[in-house]
């Protein structure tokens, strides 16, 4: 197997994207193409020692940056290292695509070059809240500001789908996140999208409210991007100032610093569960082949476990149970599924 | 000044309210109408001895109960404690009323029987977010889960005013939640508040990203109110989860028990700072009144915190204020401000 690193993407490009490649490349097995402008490539790669023949370089004449407006980068430059990428896994050369860079860019080339899962309106990002043992993967985290609830039904068939195949989770446990537990709460978009995964053919639990998130009663959470995303922030931003408060507490006194030491291994552990990092990157879900999204900031570790992430997707026959599932998601009573609309690459909020 | 307490609201009345309303009568020097069934008040007033001066009994024959349906329930219950509350401040009886019961409930009976500020389309529920040393106001929290851009303006506008004549923090610094710092970041709701908050009078300091709302960069922080009780039942869920998994880790073994001694008042000082209850209660704002809303569980103490709010808001000349400002809000240019519409209880969802 064959994955795409997407070597010119991310904040630390090229040099975490490489030496996570590498680190991957040893770990894993996994052969890895990357796909970057040759000479920065070799370069970098050149530190490292002689370069294992499990690796290979792909050229790719430009790339996009982390600030560049997505859509219209994508278009622009065709030989952008994800747009290279992206059609080396269109033509079957790679089983999947990992990369660091612009998210927005990312699902742009992902939809102009592989297209979406017949059944799909709109793609969506998900992230792994490692929580729980298994994590919950919530969705949409952010490709979907604006959602329609048909957007939101398809989101828990890809999660499902993600989660049983990935996963091995059976029958997943699909959650809605909403701001109370009973059917009639919430905005009118959440109401209708109730209502729809109740009727589907998936293990709807029903609504979870934002402060059980955390305490894991579900497998897939599903959400629009905007309310996906913040949901997401907060649990960073909470998770930051507590442990920022906690630093400059413990460094205020010998005593705290004395009782710091004693914890430190508590701590460590305590942060990690909170970390949505920890999976090693954000599954694209809806579009037509394996495409794991890493943080921007990603190190070597991390596009390493990115590479995992993507492999064991690739492994799982995930794409084609996702092109099984949503092509006629159904109901429980075998009505016909959702009809699909064809949205133009700009209709798509990236 | 008299304040109306809701002795029938909330989970733990009429004990907690009534033994609330005895510390604030002793520690506020603020006189107290303890509205509820005289019978049950009575007795439980007889519990703490001889009732003070400043403590009296406002009849009210029936309450209205957690699970109960609002809207319904302040109509058919005309002597629900809650109704006789707003009523006896519609009169100018008392400065303010103070419940820990049924929030849908005290919205409804306030649009009842107060009625909205002019220029107000729909009220809304601030919650203090106390990070910082004066706090942040975030709102809506729960009110209106579907929102017009009007809707956002003019919570912008009301936290505005009531950060500044209650908490005396002149030109409130103006944030909108959103998932992006750029004015083209969001969801549509969002990038139109954007517009119209940027030509506001307001002192507009552009959008918050979620994981940077703890770190306090504004006073007040506008969102619907789905986004918002999002936001702020996240950040309960983390901080419960952070400091369960601490206690869990803590228990594990004698090392980190030791420790945890330690570190005690670190720690509850910072679980003091992830709590929204501290301020004592959430403000009602848009109704033309006083309104203070404790949380359902709140205890004796955390009732005399929301009395000494109501206080601080009657005293500030904050409705006053309000009226002013929500009239015609204007724009930089001296434009015209929103006009007005008029919805019926019904249409507003509590």
């Amino acid at each position: 197997m064959i994955i795409a690193v997407d070597a010119m993407g991310g904040d630390l490009a090229p040099k975490e994207p490489i030496e996570g490649a590498l680190l991957a490349n040893r770990a894993l097995g996994v052969d890895i193409a990357l796909v970057g402008e040759p000479s920065a490539l070799q370069t970098e790669l050149a530190r490292h020692g002689p370069t294992p023949s499990g690796i290979e370089i792909v050229a790719a004449a430009e790339w996009i940056g982390m600030d560049e407006v997505p859509v219209q980068a994508v278009r622009q430059k065709k030989q952008a290292s994800i747009n290279v990428a992206m059609h080396a896994m269109k033509q079957g050369d790679v089983s999947a695509v990992v990369s660091a860079g612009n998210t927005g860019a990312v699902m742009a080339s992902a939809l102009l070059n592989l297209g979406r899962v017949k059944g799909v309106e709109r793609p969506a990002i998900g992230a792994m809240a490692p929580y729980t043992e298994k994590g919950i993967l919530v969705l949409d985290v952010g490709a979907n500001a604006d959602c329609k609830p048909s957007y939101l039904e398809q989101f828990a068939y890809m999660g499902a789908v993600y989660m049983e195949t990935v996963f091995g989770i059976r029958e997943p446990r699909v959650g809605l996140l909403n701001i109370g537990e009973e059917e009639t709460k919430g905005n009118e978009l959440s109401q209708e999208v109730y209502a729809r995964l109740k009727r589907s053919r998936l293990n709807f639990v029903g609504n979870v409210e934002p402060d059980r998130v955390h305490f894991g009663p579900v497998d897939v959470l599903v959400s629009d991007g905007f309310t996906g995303n913040v949901a997401v922030k907060v649990t960073e931003g909470v998770a930051d100032f507590i442990f920022d408060e906690l630093r400059s507490a413990i460094s205020s006194s010998l005593r705290y610093k004395v009782a710091a030491l004693l914890l430190k291994p508590a701590l460590l552990a305590m942060r990690g569960k909170m970390d949505y990092g920890e999976y090693g990157g954000a599954p694209l879900l809806g579009v037509d082949g394996v495409v794991i999204v890493a943080h921007g900031k990603a190190d070597a570790q991390a596009v390493k476990n990115a590479v995992a992430l993507a492999q064991r997707a690739a492994n799982s026959g995930m794409l084609d149970a996702m092109r099984g599932a949503l092509q006629s998601p159904g109901t429980k009573n075998g009505e016909a599924g959702t009809v699909e609309t064809s949205p133009s690459l700009d209709e798509t909020r990236v």
